[in-house]
């Protein structure tokens, strides 16, 4: 059977950490299926169109990688995909107690579906999105977050 | 003389979880007073009467807890209740560092009180207003994590 | 009924820390017995012995709390003196892992016994018995982490 | 290619809550080799042969799992099965500090191996080999711990 | 060379804890510049002018202390005045999560920044800007939380 | 005055890690003290006088560098030696409840000495001496680990 899993998150913008994560995980899985969630509420940086032609982008080589968005539950999603596995990346203590919570409260909605855990690779532990946009927003430079040959700036309109 | 603990919180909505402290909590004092927080800036789920509503008629049976609702300080709260004790579930270590903080600034204010704190059992660790609320958002069944006999949705409008 | 807590610990010795705990526990429990456990694998500072006579000079005239020894586990400490609650300091987010985890054996092993969690107060944060007993084998002042009255010294033989 | 993971520790004893790891990477993985550490310098419950024996009890009708000892570095156990994948279930927040550390330090000596974490579920989050053997050095009942089937009493010897 | 170190934050307001790692920091450095960040985005309790006012009247007789207001990138701020260093104070493990965070951000944006890191007095651990704007809006006493001779009030307008 | 800072620790072996520490504190202190300390009850891997050795070999041509050994407390090697700070990296948040509790216990016993943190940089953060007496013990390559020139074996007897 298929190994399929979910790697969801709101990817505003996708970085240099999520292509490790997602790299790693191919070694793993056969598929996996990004999935962007569309939060109405959080006015980001990227619009959600956006911020799936990045990544579609990124991954035009890659077949193995598809590019969806999403509003609902992450469980949602994954059975929607046919996907057994959350693929999720895990970079300090904090971080480990949110992504425990909801492997738990995912769990409790879709039983089969496992959550599967890796580490961000030291030189990315600092890295987010949020960083990013911060940076962004303050006239820095984002190349060295950024995988190699996106340019935020393409995205931004 | 009377053990009275306040129990203060959003509870928007209250959960399994905090049905599980509260009811640890009533081995250890006489009186629990829950008291339901309310802060205008954020706009919850449920309206706070319907908080109110949700809880009471939770305990209509118990004599020995009581709901109020409180816009101030937890410490004036606990002073105006009698209580000299506040009662805290802990479910992980990010948790922990905030209900220390919490503690100390109260003891500052109002050093006759005493927190205590019960550990969350394991299979509410997860479990929180806030998951509850996303749940309910997209349209998930939030059945498993309320308390038995409470309906969500009987307390939306 | 009558609110019967252990406090149990190695003790070797009894700090001011402890000191602080139990005080706070007496204002929840109708009577504290405090548990010297014996670990005959560790060599420490104090014989069992003088860690029991210290602690009993200590609550000389304080009759609501026992002193006593045990070898077992925990939970049968608690069955043999007739208590339904364990008292606990936590001081920081390392020993909250620790504590949970002790919770959560002891539970499985006798269900009926709640653990009930007290902080530390911030002065003594950072107090433990092997920072007392290396401080001491080094020849430096314990007199500012024990209890007021109690000399580490009469205790050595 | 066949993908095979190790998944090492000491395992004295084996218990539920690694049965569950291996439960959850036989959905990842085509073959598991369990890897028991021998460290001399720790005197534990059971004499290495014994664990192996208990081990190999429990998958004995499980082709892919495979139990071997190993006394070196767990990268070259890695190297000598054709493993590129290292499996190990994260409890809580310290150890999850400790695995990174771990991982980070195996991808220095082997870079291709790849380390993937797997929670461990709620009801096994305070479970440990060595809470298991404190329960059985002071006569406690370690069988709610165990795997089904499996009695700690039949390898002590 | 002169040592300049930036400590940069929101100060909304600046508190006792701040005042603390100022006062140690200037053990270490020759001239500290606190560098008041103004975040549009969020709508505090005082107005960036009187946050600024603040400081400067408590460090009016200190000339190895400056202040000024910034809106980029903290290492912007440090570039132009000059600074080599970045002072921060640690409270607890998750602050001490985000600060090697921004370290790691910061260092690569510009790596010869160092950030040097001072641990809060036990009893300032749970002090922060926004448990005192809590207070203020409350009606509780801020004042045990201010630099001695500082008044909340005579900042609010 | 000369600012002088203590940096104490086992240093079995001293590493790459404390290298970078050592390194980034130079640009804070006049003069570092490497205190190598002795405790008769751990057997190593390098005798005292060889850590000694590795280290004065390592810091041969900077003259701001110390190195001493010493069997007592922290703060007496720092009074004695005339520092007033104390030099520590950080590498994750365990760490930080040892450090910040070390802090606490030494400005108890000697007010004057400020603790001053230095993050480990992120390639560094899993890097112990513990793990690189480990891998020396199973025979692998320690090179990676140690500072540039320096070699384990050449400290072995």
């Amino acid at each position: 059977m298929e190994k399929i899993a979910i790697f969801p998150g709101s990817f505003d913008p996708f970085t240099l950490g999520h292509q490790s994560v997602v790299s790693d995980g191919l070694q793993l899985f056969d598929k996996i299926v990004i999935g962007v969630g569309i939060n109405s509420a959080k006015t980001g940086l990227l619009p959600a169109s956006r911020r799936l032609d990045l990544i579609r982008d990124l991954y035009r080589e890659e077949s193995r990688v598809e590019v969806c968005e999403y509003s609902g539950l992450t469980v949602d999603l994954a059975r929607r995909v046919g996907a057994r596995y959350i693929l999720r990346g895990l970079r300090n203590s904090v971080d480990f107690e949110f992504e425990r919570n909801m492997m738990q409260v995912n769990q409790t909605l879709y039983p089969e579906l496992m959550t599967v855990v890796l580490f961000t690779p030291p030189r990315y532990v600092a890295l987010s999105s949020s960083f990013v946009r911060e940076i962004h927003q303050f006239g820095g430079d984002t190349a060295p977050f950024m995988p190699a040959g996106i340019h935020l700036k393409n995205y931004l309109k």
